[in-house]
């Protein structure tokens, strides 16, 4: 199918979108128009084969799947919802899947709350490359909960569960947080401090939120909500992909134990001092330095 | 060097977006903060490595203006002006020039005006595939112009020359029309009818324009301002990467023959009659169909 073929095939199944919220002008035109307001957040990720999927295992469902959930997941670490999207596609030689892939990548844009407005597709000698921009609302109450505002005394939490991502597939199958995120903040305003999304472990990204906010996160290794497949706790910490939320609450905020919607936990698993990095309590009781654990997509 | 390295020091040189205009938190987050009001428009595009520029020619410089340049062009063909970009680089493995590359895509793009506020890194075993999503406003007064409103009796204008983009390495310095769409927009308003930019052939470009607006586009080979290396005028219409803006006007609008303020010739071309598709008159009265000529970039 050509270029041309295959982005009038797309225009044709969004067609709907025009006039549909804050969808001025849909797919179809040099730009989308949009009628935005508040405040507008914006985030793009990638997913390329061989790097964020197995092309040799992975279906083209999930391929579309988690190249939307990705970015949408970014969207939900700044206790955002989701409005519209965008994606791109450079696609290898050849390649028989492009209108099933963009057929399931508008069936999850729309299924999370995005629905895609503009693209571009491309062919190169390369593997299966994805971007997708996400833009979404920031929470009316609360504002964008940023990795910023963790301050020493805040409390920090993880949703759900943690490690073994990669080979239980569940990189393949997570839900985005952004229920849940828009809950917190709903429910604890400024109670709320500081948030991110485990896309690159729990190590890496815990040091993220103590160098933005300038302070240190004391973390304590029974405390943290392992999937039973996960290993021990340093690789849990080390691996990516989990897609969770790790945040922080003033203290004396009473988080509760579970999203009162959802049913996923939530679990105390530390504090905020002052100082910087994030370290971890072993069963021992020695503190082990996981600020730099994780994975780096370019190393 | 590392992504997150690398992303660390893409942060660093924008540290002072935030704040700014209506960057409420730039880069270095899950997502970007905007306030956005009125119309907002969204567009993204592909440069890939071996389809959109010669990587054994083209500079690091060059590459990097070109992509933000496509996407500036895209919003130029809504009469919008830019606000702010994100882009990700998929690059090959080992490759040498990435913090060169993203100095000189952050230098364009504030150049350009839509100083990047976001992004993502991946290495890839395939070529350099870099995406620019730009944001843009639409003019106040005219809103966005779409490809969708032409009408019969409108006149059809090209802006600057066309054709040899390609051979002469113009499609890797072109000028986005950004500022002579606004002059435009700002000066005739609702006498404007439909605009696209040329980034496929004016042939192809010309038929979009019929085929969103339900009218057919019959042009003048003679008419058309071809550069003096283009070749003739089959050659030049099927060839893409102009990035000029054509566009149509209302009958008894008095469009000048150049923009005042960027000198950039402004020629008319055709006229919009009833029908469906696009035909250019040669010099021996002979009417081509040229709706279908032109690059399609996954043919």
């Amino acid at each position: 199918m050509r270029e041309s073929e295959l982005l009038a095939h797309i225009a044709s199944r969004s067609a709907d979108l025009s006039g549909r919220g804050p969808i001025v002008v849909g797919p179809g035109d040099d730009a989308a128009v949009l009628r935005l307001d508040g405040q507008t957040l914006i985030t793009v990720d990638h997913l390329v084969a061989g790097r964020h999927f197995d092309p040799r295992s992975a279906t083209i469902d999930q391929i579309a799947r988690k190249s939307i959930a990705r970015s949408v997941s970014d969207i939900a670490a700044m206790a955002g919802t989701p409005i519209c999207g965008l994606a791109t596609g450079c696609l290898p030689d050849g390649f028989l899947h492009a209108d099933q892939l963009f057929d399931r990548m508008a069936h999850w844009s729309r299924h999370f709350g995005c629905p895609l407005v503009g693209g571009d597709i491309a062919i190169s000698e390369g593997p299966l490359v994805l971007t997708v921009t996400v833009l979404g609302r920031a929470n009316s109450q609360r504002g964008p909960v940023l990795r910023s505002d963790a301050r020493a005394g805040d409390v920090v939490f993880v949703t759900g569960r943690i490690g073994g991502s990669l080979d239980s597939g569940r990189h393949l199958s997570f839900q985005p947080r952004f229920a849940d995120a828009t809950w917190l903040a709903d429910r604890f305003g400024q109670g709320l401090g500081a948030m991110i999304d485990l896309s690159d472990g729990l190590g890496r990204d815990a040091g993220r939120i103590a160098a933005a906010s300038g302070v240190r996160l004391e973390l304590q290794a029974s405390l943290l909500p392992l999937h039973a497949d996960a290993g021990d706790w340093q690789a849990a910490v080390a691996e990516g992909e989990d897609y969770e939320l790790l945040f922080t609450a003033r203290a004396g905020v009473k988080i509760p134990e579970n999203c009162p919607d959802s049913g996923v936990a939530i679990s105390r698993i530390g504090s905020v001092v002052s100082g910087a990095g994030c370290t971890i309590l072993d069963a021992a009781g020695i503190a082990v330095d996981v600020g730099q654990l994780g994975w780096d997509h370019g190393s």
